[in-house]
């Protein structure tokens, strides 16, 4: 089914509602996973709202007026977010850094005691679409070895920058600190293919192209091995440490709906007008972007992407398409909204 | 031969002092070099003298005096180093970074106009030996295709976190956006030995696993694929855009003698005391390393290393036992102290 985004931001709006969320959280929370679906990031749009309505439903989740800021200067501020929404509180975090960054050349934020908060991208790109670069880490909990290790005791916490790029609009890097997503370690695994060694370990720590040794009991393993290694425990000091919240085994599994989460979040923006005049810094980044552009292609190659394209394109293609929804997710979705008592999702692309 | 650490400054430093770099720089330049080989970092050490020499003989590396501030604030400042060697115009914007930060919270300085730098470490360091975490970026010569391309468009910009770590002292992840460094192509091709696929293309941007493929006209890819590839990008969008000096291929390789290099560094502190206070940090940091150090370990593994372990037992065992210098290297650097007129390189451990 394709689904219109003004129906997905509906179909979110209303069942985050009826499980009790404030209105002014829900709309947040809308409008950042559809913008997730538009951007082609379906592992982070509406396939996350039965498990984000379930948490609210069991209280694991409160509200936008439980968010606080306990420490505060010219340039940073801490904040509780009282187990509020992610989205809530990522989106007052980075406005705060945004804030002070515009007075102040730099902000950044660091956020704790908060909740799973979506795809990075749409808290840098808050920066980035007012010309500021915007810098977005998080912790999520553990699911990687460090290297030589077997167990799950860092998150691949991810990484979102994002900047201004002229005539380009603005190019984004969001990647999470394992060398893939679950999600590829179970294509191949349906599709009867082995991975890269590099991609995972079995149950005891050995190396294997094996699909099904990672899936039962197995691991992924962390981006070029002790660099994606050392990124995500740096990530996890300038997150949870910072905030003093839990930190890898601490942090529970988004599946247990028995305790809050508990992640961190930190929000950096950088005023680039404080350190160079707007038409040097365009014409410098146009010039960057257009080597990588016009580098010659490898076989097989029709175009050298610069990061973002991918989810620019997508977005173009799904505003006037429709965002496509699979059969098992709309029957989730629809068992969802038979119990809150919401109307079903309709499809229909935006031209239709 | 193994030398001394004091033998390694007073070599460097006698040298550099020859090829006419005032004292001040050349006292910088061989602290730093002899960190980083006792630290183990053998690429990045003393071998570097004979070119970092001879750049400065034909002119193409100024002086201290050369390094001026373009545009400062409380929390920034916008350095031109002028030419001025890397490590003195490094040394200047991490100290002034941490000033900024141990006032205001946070620093970021941007460098523009200056030369090969050494290890990122150096400087990092700096900041966490103090209490702050330090933020080291670089651009340097372009070696590496954009995902999907054929040439040299992006350098293997590298990134340095450190951070304080309690009783483990600091941690520090210093990694370029290479898969691997172009040392262990060629340790591959005299072993002859394959190379994992993911090292490296040959010349036309074929993957291959043949070492030599890389060495004749190929290239290192970057780490993770469109990881590495989006991450050298922003490194090279936060050091050379931000400081309006030369992007990609306008940067030169170090080994062209007519012309200066242009290399952009940014240093960002963070002052963790107005996040959190002390024994906080402490506990939290102490209690994610605790998780890290008691993972189970994978068949064959010893010890779970953290990040900055390597490194800091190198220190131990090379203060110890002396800095180990290659044959060729000895003789290529003793060339060097006939030329100059200084005393040769002379062996010995410290201990002896």
């Amino acid at each position: 089914m394709f689904i219109t985004k003004n129906e997905e931001i509906r179909f979110i709006y209303e069942a985050l509602v009826k499980a009790e969320l404030p209105e002014e959280d829900a709309k947040i929370v809308s409008e950042s996973l559809t913008d997730a679906n538009l951007r082609g990031v379906d592992s982070h749009g509406i396939n996350r709202l039965p498990l984000y309505a379930k948490r609210i439903q069991h209280g694991l989740i409160h509200n936008k007026s439980s968010i606080k800021i306990l420490k505060e200067d010219m340039v940073s501020a801490v904040i509780d977010a009282g187990h509020a929404m992610g989205q809530v509180a990522g989106k007052i975090g980075m406005e705060l850094a945004i804030e002070k960054a515009s007075k102040n050349t730099l902000g950044m934020v660091v956020v704790g005691n908060s909740s799973h908060f979506g795809a990075a991208a749409y808290y840098s790109k808050m920066a980035s679409s007012k010309g500021l670069i915007g810098i977005t880490a998080s912790n999520v909990s553990p699911l990687m070895p460090p290297t030589g290790g077997v167990g799950k005791i860092l998150g691949n916490n991810p990484i979102c920058i994002s900047a201004p790029a002229g005539k380009y609009g603005e190019i984004t890097t969001d990647m999470a600190m394992s060398n893939v997503a679950y999600g590829k370690i179970l294509n191949a695994d349906v599709a009867n293919k082995p991975i890269p060694l590099g991609w995972g370990v079995d149950k005891d720590g050995n190396p294997t192209t094996d699909p099904k040794d990672v899936l039962n009991g197995g691991f992924l393993l962390p981006v070029g091995g002790p660099k994606g290694y050392g990124l995500a425990l740096m990530i996890e000091v300038l997150t949870s440490v910072l905030a003093n919240s839990p930190v890898s085994k601490e942090i529970k599994p988004m599946s247990d709906l028995n305790a809050p989460q508990i992640i961190s979040h930190t929000f950096i923006a950088i005023n680039i007008k404080s350190l160079i005049d707007s038409d040097t810094y365009n014409e410098r980044v146009e010039t960057l972007l257009g080597y990588i552009k016009n580098c010659t292609k490898a076989p097989g190659v029709n175009e050298i992407l610069i990061p973002g394209d991918i989810e620019n394109r997508s977005t173009e293609k799904r505003l006037r398409e429709g965002i496509p929804v699979g059969d098992d997710l709309v029957n989730e979705l629809n068992v969802l909204a038979a119990e809150l008592g919401i109307e079903p999702l309709k499809g229909g692309a935006a031209n239709v």
